[in-house]
């Protein structure tokens, strides 16, 4: 019996910019519905910020209406000064989601760059490339906008199996990254950038 | 030409507790209205609780529909991951408010407890206590909601006077605070504790 087709929002928070994507995850099929990035930096104030955070997230739910959504977690703690202006964003991410009822998963960056680039060392250009290929998008996304996508499909990739399936390797050099990606071009017959 | 009344709703955001407090502000005149804690921690995961925390708070400003909010701002950092765990809950707390139009003005501790108690090192205790004596309570507030009345008055007397006015002691001794509280209490016919 197939799986139903769920829709996974995969959020990036940031006090200036908030990355967001939507999947479409069917089983092992995973498409792209849209991206993009809140700019919060058009307002000056901290509360209008989060204001702002807030609604413009209300209004991609309200047109996408998605059943799970992937947050990337903190784990490597920053100072407390920006940990505390991150936890901002965070919360208001987390709650808008939570509070309409809808499942919020953290997943740690090593996990979310494991299930899209198969290791936890990629470059924040290699998974905006990685997601771009993978999904077969037209123009590469902005980095947040990237890194909210890579954090839907972990979650889809969890749904789906939970144990995630990513190659095995201790170090990987950015030349054979490149080599990775160039290999998924070539299979999908994309140029690879 | 008096002043119109002006409803300010106090808080102090936590990840565990979350105090609130609600004054009506006239001139140099400040009455309480209600105060509460949300306990949150009601519910096990850091989404749910979020969520619970945005959904009370969105319940207190359905009901009472203040005009200003006050939140007491964090300026001693503790380590990164307390501050990222309490800016989740400040950032929920500032944005449920912002996104509704309120003006949400912070204040440091020392700028709330001098303008409740006319010192910056009040305790907890002295704080509970002054709020009872101030508004003529009847009991004393829980410590958390005790601390968001605090914020709304230092709040109401910012709207009333730019400078606070303080009884400026540069060491005051536990004595004479309560030395000090035992004199309000007389003056208002009350007991002092």
């Amino acid at each position: 019996m197939d799986k139903k087709p769920i829709r996974i929002l995969g959020i990036d928070p940031g006090s200036r910019l908030c990355g967001w994507g939507l999947v479409s995850s069917q089983g092992p099929k995973i498409e792209h519905i849209d991206n993009g990035v809140f700019v919060l930096t058009a307002v000056e104030s901290l509360p209008d910020r989060l204001g702002l955070l807030m609604q413009s997230l209300e209004d991609v739910l309200e047109r996408y209406r998605p059943k799970a959504v992937a947050v990337e977690g903190v784990f490597q703690h920053r100072n407390a000064r920006s940990a505390l202006i991150l936890g901002h964003a965070r919360g208001v991410a987390i709650a808008t989601c939570a509070v309409r009822g809808l499942d919020v998963a953290e997943y740690s960056p090593l996990q979310i760059k494991k299930s899209v680039t198969g290791t936890g060392r990629a470059s924040k250009d290699q998974i905006q490339q990685m997601i771009a290929l993978r999904l077969g998008l037209k123009s590469i996304p902005q980095e947040d906008a990237a890194d909210a996508v890579a954090a839907a499909i972990c979650h889809a990739q969890m749904l789906n199996a939970p144990s995630i399936p990513t190659i095995k390797t201790k170090k990987r050099s950015k030349k054979s990254m490149d080599a990775a990606l160039l290999a998924i071009a070539r299979e999908r017959g994309m140029e690879a950038k």
